[in-house]
């Protein structure tokens, strides 16, 4: 093998670890928007995620996604229990556990542990490896479109905000998230530093998403796609805190979620727009998450940290931006020609993740249960899953 | 493009990631430091510290320290709205956010945030962009005299911690910090735990800030300025532990600030200096932070996390110590030539930064008040400023 | 130098500064599974653990382990107060933390901190180094039988654990830890979601960890040795939570350890196993570590964090495992010769740690006391030690 591949493996390894450390910053800001009596039951969703991600992943994700052969670009096979193929394996693998952690978030406090751990396989196993066998493996039918997602915004983001989305209409809203009327209530989160902290840690892991999604060092300029990642995330955060004072004060839970929604909407285009393109989909980013948020509240859904809004819809716009920003066939560039495969990819992306997940979720529910009972909800999940609490020796509001 | 330069260039920007993840060690050191009633408020400052100050130091920032021509030495121009220069550009804005962060926790529990905001573009934009001309363009007139500040005691902290004590100047001290005699009384922080992870943190980073700073990776010996670093930190926060003993129990605050200076002391001569030499300076580093700590507040000065004398007063002893320990022209070594101009750096970096500051924040103050009601400080700023508060469920003193 | 010689430092450096971040992990970890009241001396033990190993290690340390001579394959001598050599001392100060830091939290609670000072240039510059010798300096007396630890589940995690196992039989268990009958009692930890951050951290040191001690990055291959050590983890924490499960509902501190305890298991055979192995060991590795936190407290022991079953047992079980899974020369394989070397150091790693961390703590005992009073355990060693709390405006229960 040669040096440069050595340099290229390097920093997928070092990339791949830091979209590993992304687990503990879903887990901190999941945490940390939702209530304390609920956080032991997050910590060990969050655990789950990872480690049953990482051994489905390998027991036959990886071989649906990247398996060698493929079943007409819809679905690979081969290499199950897979050894071999590493530096691929490490990089995904961290992927389809972020994938299902999105979903972890929006269903939060009130979904049976035992019936979420038997969604997780099917998520990192199945509904995700197949969507990266359509665009990432080479061999997929919406690559062959000329559908492009450099780091993810549609094959990870979307495919986490739309399995979220049937989550949350599987499992209901949360007792007390809506008044008799319907009107939406405020649920108070455990703490904002933790969210905070899950948000800097998401977004510090994000280098490893984008930068390393360019699957080399050698001949590529990896700094522009920091950059592009850097600018968009700001301006996103900027957008959502200024947004958010319409309604009144600057709001802590929209700014995190803004930068959240700017780092998502940058990842399919990071490699391809440049910078005044990112500032750009970073600032519409911020504005729609906020839009999006309170819109999807009012229709009567409970989405417990936003994460349907942030990863499903600024994971579309992210696909649909790469049309517009792409600096050599985007529209502002003069080019149309990637319109009909974005949109396609948004189609059959979201359509795909929602329906699969709704199905298994529903198949879930109607066998063994996919919601505590009301007691076990009002009591909190650590206490009725988990025998515990999170917070020993603090004193908490009943 | 050579192999060794994706090298250099892979290595700058990991360690321009690890840079960016000092972020969220400011936030949590200043949250931790400091009351829960205002933690949104910090967290809200910090977010838009990095963001404010990406988007900020992309439209005018670098253009500033490295727009291609210079006026005299004294500040660049052209390149405004950066595309390109990616490396530059992602390894600098993570310095330009530290730079303003500084000043935000010595101002914490006080500062009104919109007032707040209108400061940040002055400090990531304009104040720090021209010192990094001074020093780091190579067509400075700092550098042209000789003077030498490795990864940046005087070019980030000392200009954040002087930025910082202009700041405590104009907002005055918070309610209750000093009795009717002018006595300092304690402010217990909400979490040392949060604070020590933050510094932790800070630390971690930190191998990003001095050994990133060599920007390469091949022909340098990368290892030598990690291994003065950890030194000087941890000689430090030993020296302020026993330190603080003279006065009573060992300190958690003290020896945690104790590391924070002994990072900021070795950081202009990491790359300069001996083993020997970066545990002699972090020693002087951790000793001279406590009495600094100590003779700020007597003075009637208020810095919530003792950012003025870790970032300030430790960054000026790391200056000079340069002159003392560089084993080639160090005063150890026989030399003096280094102290004239180490000395007019000191004199120069953080007289700019400190009547710049003052004079932007006073024009500030009187335009729109820099400071809090006291009826809202007293009720706290995540309240006041937020309409919210950090710890939704836990029961919190009043 | 060549320049794939910078990259293999590049690499060490990068993932050194990966495992000094297992610092505030482990902090996280201690402080989490413990009360608040202590909270403020865990920090404090925690930074000391790395400042004055890190200024222990460079006195002596290094010159004990790979000073240049060798007495007899037992310990080197040469190079005190050292200069150069510095990639060397970085990734290795970083593992000799560890191996203290691992103590810290089994003696928690109770342990005078002056006495614990006093402990760690033991374990930091003369017991863990001298292992070292042994193993990985090229002149050390196990190396030469054969016996083959990659990275450490018997250098580093052994030592650290049985250290632990000897201080926590001088030092005695807490107040309240058994009934009148000597039956266990729980004590709750102050923050499940602080010692599951804490968890995911060390996870993430963990690549540096295991695929830095391959000490190069070019002609190995790193990806391998990073999937070998997630496919561990991963089993240990499901196998962890079923085992939990058979008395009870799923275990949020046992799914935790029970990732620990996957990723210990791991590391001395983390480069010779396959996946299935891994997968194996990870699986042994999680079921293990239940029942030895059971039964340690069901001998009247004390492990306030079961760091002595996490690191000791399970570092022994990695040890032995190699035996069975290495690809070339393990039991599976066909091979036997790697038994009798790795069953010699289990008991020489094992019982040198143990019987020498067992003298110097008895020591101490006998000259300083080890232990502080009654009332001090009871009132917190926050208060007591250190004259302050750790969250200043929480209300905490007694």
């Amino acid at each position: 093998m040669e040096v440069t591949a050595y340099i290229d493996n390097l920093w997928i390894l070092i990339a791949g670890i830091l979209v590993m450390f992304m687990q503990p910053g879903f887990m901190l800001v999941e945490t940390g928007f939702t209530r304390s009596k609920n956080s032991v039951n997050i910590v060990m969703k969050n655990f789950m995620d990872f480690s049953v991600g990482a051994i489905t992943y390998w027991a036959f994700g990886f071989a649906l996604a990247y398996g060698g052969s493929t079943l007409g670009g819809f679905v690979a096979y081969g290499n199950f229990f897979l050894e071999g193929d590493s530096t691929t394996y490490f990089f995904q693998v961290v992927f389809a556990a972020t994938a299902a952690t999105i979903v972890s978030g929006s269903v939060a406090e009130r979904t049976k542990f035992s019936s979420y751990l038997l969604f997780q396989p099917f998520i990192c196993g199945v509904i995700y490896p197949i969507v990266t066998h359509w665009v990432w493996s080479g061999q997929g039918w919406l690559s062959e479109l000329g559908f492009i997602d450099f780091a993810g915004s549609g094959v990870v983001h979307m495919v986490g905000g739309f399995a979220a989305l049937a989550g949350i209409q599987v499992v209901g809203p949360r007792i007390g998230k809506f008044d008799d009327s319907g009107n939406p209530l405020p649920i108070p989160g455990s703490s904002m530093v933790a969210g905070a902290l899950g948000v800097f840690i998401l977004w510090f892991g994000w280098y490893g998403f984008n930068v390393g999604s360019a699957l080399a060092a050698v001949d590529v300029n990896l700094a522009a796609i920091a950059v592009t990642t850097t600018l968009s995330a700001s301006a996103a955060s900027v957008a959502a805190m200024y947004t958010s004072m319409i309604a009144g004060k600057p709001n802590v839970g929209m700014t995190l979620n803004g930068a959240l929604a700017g780092l998502v909407g940058i990842t399919a285009g990071c490699a391809n727009v440049n910078n005044l393109g990112a500032v750009l989909i970073g600032t519409v980013s911020g504005i729609l998450v906020v839009y999006s948020i309170n819109l999807i509240e009012k229709k009567g859904f409970d989405d417990a940290v936003g994460a349907v809004s942030v990863h499903g819809i600024c994971g579309a716009w992210g696909v649909l931006a790469v049309a517009i920003f792409d600096t050599t066939d985007g529209l502002l560039y003069g080019g149309t020609s990637l319109f009909l495969p974005q949109i396609i990819g948004i189609l059959a992306i979201g359509g795909w993740a929602y329906a699969t997940s709704f199905i298994v979720l529903k198949t879930i529910d109607n066998f063994f249960g996919l919601r505590v009972s009301k007691d076990e909800e009002i009591a909190g999940l650590d206490v009725s899953e988990h025998g515990t609490t999170a917070y020993g020796d603090f004193i908490l509001k009943k």
